[in-house]
């Protein structure tokens, strides 16, 4: 079986790649998709997307203007609503997001927040009557809404919204306002041009008292002919480095009046005469947000894992450099430098993606148990570890996915690699969903706070967090990297995240004698960053390794293995510093961890093509010229850039209008 | 004088930063661009560019499709050359890099290779009869040519470039071809669409025998249609992550043929009847290369420093988040994580100008002396260190800018920022001009070779390699940031530099006993890259501070060494695990390391503004909303964004044809 990607006329070295993989590539495309029926069903799904031209572009998107790709979007954005049958809704975590990719690549469209934040604010913030007038209209897509809260000055600190919500007693209506430039709503997806609702967060104001922020819902345009209304500014907030599809919009208000009943009210209630109700207990709404990162934290680890599916198979074909005279240019793969820029990102990958379903199960756990028990003591631990997976995951996938683009040349910086693509879309994760640095100090808080409790002999630790309170010992047990054990290893790394954690915390609790809280937080903001990185990556380490340790195939396991302490090796010897505090390893150690990196390069250089193979990602998805299947990427890249926009015509007006006159008049002078 | 840029209307968290200044901003400005006349020299060819429209773009170019970017260039390019007596020609490190910035921003133009690649190979590959010939045509802009080598399937071998050129004796011309797909020439700028002329590398083909590859001059184009002439397959190799107003083009050659005169033939010589001359002495041109790589890596920092620029600027007036309640929402840049992102690369930006300005200086010399002394010793280490540079200082400064795009949350990722471009464009220098793991493993290999003479008691150094020589202390010097001296701190990088060079040279020879050099080299390649990076920093730490130490002003030298201590202790943090081999370094002193860096961030916080206003760059060269001078960043972000193509017409198309339908539907329904 382990040939089923070759085909007749595909590119010998490809072929020959996949003749040396030690595994089936179908059993790994189980483990990494979680079963067999999820690998069919992604089969399925292919098939019925490439049926149905709806589904499909015409041409590839890098050739069209933004206008075209938004127009495009569109029109895929209704048919894919059309078809949503063919995928099992429930299952956006695997079906949901995979068929959306398949269709949209790597952009947003306009009806995005719709099925998403427009949607789960229905279904969270409105009250049984509300939940009648809006929940089917939103579901049979009778309006388009988004989820209108970041404003022009304002991310972060909701506390500080400026668009304001006063209510009038009177008419029993709602003026909002925009009452400065910088309160203008700004980056809300689809809010530009597509949508004609909107979920608005706002300042409430009732009988001349501010309520905090709260949720209303607006219409935005005329239902008939689009129109803004009149007392809404609108419009699009321009391109961007990535998301050109979609169009991300501005909102503004002028005295625009909304009916009382438009406050989303199953929480906070204004009642006629402006009587403000307040929320029994203010709804965190952690559930769904850990859930939401979940899925990013997915869809980011299989856009490293496309990144890395191109990069692998450009490499096994293209060849570069003489290493012996007589054996002509050789794949590049072979080159150390090359399979250390590629291999590492493929090992992060699986990371990733393990770490991605790890959390969607604590999750699903967690709410069977919290409906049985109302227990939501797990909750904190669980929101923690989402927040501080989502900025090491979006970032370490940013870069993986630029070493892949570059170890690429010339023709990674080519949109025919879809690596540009790649990059521009997946680094916004770093700033959407929670700023990456917000994230890491949220995350540090919380591990100070447990610190603090491990000190006071109170730490009730969780099973994510409970390597804490283990005291260290005081030299690694690290041998050799070939017999060094699982358990070793992840040991070497809870050494190292518990000494930066209570390093940092003895460096804030000192701060803390001089300083305000939040004062001594900014004053150890960089050690802070840094304790929380280590936590999330002695998370992955672990998982990646339980995970690991039950799979049944000898084959796929020992691949995975490989894999595995590839990634641990080359994080530890990022880390050497840290492993030489208090002489916890000496030099011998150190250069052994660095031999162990090669080793595992060597290992897994003959399955690299397996493994990437194993991804299960068709040409489709990957949208790249040089991660072909068929590994015939030079025909192609001719025949894709023939379809520039500039090749249209072989005479471009410039010849006319500048160069004509300018070589004439220079060929007088001579 | 430190309130110059200062001006009524001004956001006011900036003229405060402003007029916190320690130092005077002329004064800094002055050191930054090497002198007073330089700085009057900038803003007199400022003054000159937006006083002619033919100059300017219109609308800003993020607005243009790829095909108005391509014609907007070519008007631009042609007009910029019209215009060229504005600056003073001889000096393209100085005047006409910066005259070329501020009109073609971040992208390239059709002519650009014209007056770079073309214009040199002319100049140094024509025989006396030929420069008569091509020069005068190529001054007066008569033809436009580009620089045909690298081809879809090769880069960096050129020995294996498949285009041939066959001379036929009969009728004394040369017949092209490309005998496969992958020996299209790809890439080459304006080869596309603009050009009509090329410098082409190709195999020679006399008498039955290859002799390697060389240069040819090669009409592309019919003169007076600009029609592709017959035998001529050329076009547009289509979108790229960035640079995206040049048409990069693709070249197929069906038996072509141009006369035998068409060969340059300086060096090498084919005479009617088909004879080869072979050239006297390859030349390696190795001067030109460094002269165009200084001016590279000159371009590269002052791509940094726009971006620091701009996050610096927008920190200073973007609030929130609270760290004092009363005091209301705090200036970002008051955030310790958010000044660890950005001052480390406005220091990185100083050490990179400073390398280039020395490199230069450097080559210049040597060119001086060559001619006297005809003396070429010091070219080889000169050669090396400007690969070496180009590969870390293209790296760190991509790398920089997305750290400084990052830092400034969602707004950087619009293209209002500015930075999208700015790091699409300069992120290319990581591949262009000699692909960086080439060029560290390149330098490492010269490195190798050092080690080996001194081994055997021949080492005759230059003063940037003679640090390998002298012997390691036991342990370092360091004891207090506060205290350390440049000395010192200069001698702990040697240490560290030498240890991966001699480290990396000893498993190199070990390689060696078993396998040939090439397989060596392989086997090695991650140490020695390692090794180059550790060789190159330690340069750029040395140049920086013996810059910084005859600066004159006291103000400007305290405020420049804050910037490198910065620098030097961020480096050697991250080198914590080099400084503890052997104990060189204890926990305590690593622990004092990272104490100044908290140290030199809070010292330079009050001067941060002042010194990036210190670049004199104008509002024209940041091109950036969130950099402007005045800090009146969001009621112009609003009117930048009221450009966007897509607010041309308040309803989109996409209604009529696909919402409408889809929502009545969804009404219908209820």
């Amino acid at each position: 079986m382990k040939g089923h990607l070759i085909k007749t006329g595909d590119n010998p070295d490809i072929t020959k790649e996949r003749r040396s993989a030690t595994f089936c590539i179908n059993k790994m495309a189980n483990f990494i998709h979680e079963g067999h029926e999820n690998v069919k069903r992604r089969e399925e799904i292919l098939k019925y997307v490439e049926e149905h031209p709806e589904l499909c572009d015409k041409i590839p998107v890098e050739f069209m203007t933004r206008e075209e790709r938004v127009e495009r979007n569109a029109q895929k954005a209704v048919a894919m609503t059309d078809h949503a049958d063919c995928i099992d809704g429930s299952d956006f975590f695997g079906e949901g997001m995979y068929y959306q990719t398949l269709v949209m690549g790597r952009d947003f469209h306009g009806m995005l927040l719709h099925y998403s934040m427009f949607l789960q604010c229905i279904q969270s913030q409105c009250t049984e009557e509300q939940l009648d007038k809006w929940l089917p209209l939103t579901i049979l897509r009778g309006i388009i809404g988004t989820y209108a809260q970041t404003e022009l000055g304002h991310g972060t600190n909701l506390k500080k919204l400026e668009t304001t919500a006063t209510y009038d007693p009177v008419k029993e209506e709602f003026i909002l306002n925009s009452p400065t430039i910088t309160a203008a709503k700004w980056w809300p997806g689809g809010l530009g041009k597509t949508c004609n609702y909107a979920i608005v967060m706002a300042q409430l104001y009732t009988n001349g008292k501010n309520r905090g922020p709260h949720p209303f819902i607006v219409q935005l345009r005329d239902l008939n002919n689009h129109m803004p209304l009149p007392g809404i500014i609108i419009g699009d907030i321009g391109p961007k480095l990535g998301v050109n599809g979609a169009d991300n919009g501005f909102l503004l208000f002028k005295n625009y009046r909304i009916p009382r009943e438009n406050m989303l009210m199953k929480h906070s209630k204004v009642l006629p005469n402006g009587e403000y109700i307040a929320p029994k207990h203010s709804k965190l709404g952690y559930g769904a947000m850990v859930f939401t990162r979940s899925i990013m934290i997915r869809d980011q680890a299989f856009m490293l894992s496309a990144a890395t599916v191109i990069a692998t198979r450009y490499s096994a074909i293209r060849r570069q450099g003489e290493i012996i005279d007589s054996k002509g240019e050789v794949q590049i793969i072979d080159y150390q430098t090359q399979q250390y820029r590629i291999f590492p990102q493929i090992s992060r990958a699986f990371a990733f993606l393990l770490a991605a379903s790890e959390i969607r199960d604590m999750y699903l756990n967690y709410m069977e148990k919290s409906q049985i028990s109302s227990d939501i003591s797990l909750l904190g631990d669980l929101h923690a570890l989402s927040c501080g997976l989502k900025a090491i995951v979006s970032f370490e996938t940013a870069q993986g996915i630029e070493q892949c683009r570059l170890a690429c040349g010339g023709h990674g910086y080519s949109e025919a690699s879809g690596l540009p693509q790649l990059y521009t879309f997946a680094v916004g994760g770093c700033t959407y969903e929670g700023e990456n640095i917000v994230m890491l100090l949220q995350v540090a808080k919380i591990l100070m706070k447990l610190v603090k409790n491990i000190k006071n002999g109170s730490g009730n630790l969780a099973s994510i967090t409970e390597y804490l309170k283990r005291d260290s010992e005081k030299t690694s047990n690290f041998k050799d990297y070939k017999t060094a054990s699982g358990e070793d290893i992840i040991k070497d790394f809870e050494n190292i995240a518990r000494n930066q954690i209570f390093l940092c915390y003895e460096k804030f609790n000192n701060t803390l004698k001089e300083f305000t809280y939040e004062e001594a937080v900014n004053r150890t903001g960089i050690e802070m960053c840094k304790a929380t990185r280590l936590h999330v990556k002695l998370y992955l380490i672990k998982n990646f390794y339980t995970k690991l340790t039950i799979i049944e195939d000898y084959d796929v396991r020992k691949v995975v293995m490989s894999l595995w302490k590839l990634y641990a090796f080359d994080m530890l010897s990022h880390l050497s510093g840290a492993l030489k505090y208090n002489n916890y390893m000496n030099d011998k150690q150190i250069k052994n961890i660095k031999e162990g990196i090669y080793y595992y390069l060597n290992e897994i250089r003959p399955n690299a093509v397996g493994i990437v193979d194993s991804f299960n990602m068709s040409d489709r998805e990957l949208h790249s010229v040089l991660g072909r299947r068929d590994g015939n990427v030079y025909e192609n890249l001719l025949e894709w850039a023939k379809q520039s926009q500039l090749n249209r015509n072989e005479v471009l007006p410039t010849f006319k209008k500048y160069f004509e006159g300018m070589m004439k008049d220079g060929r007088s002078k001579l």
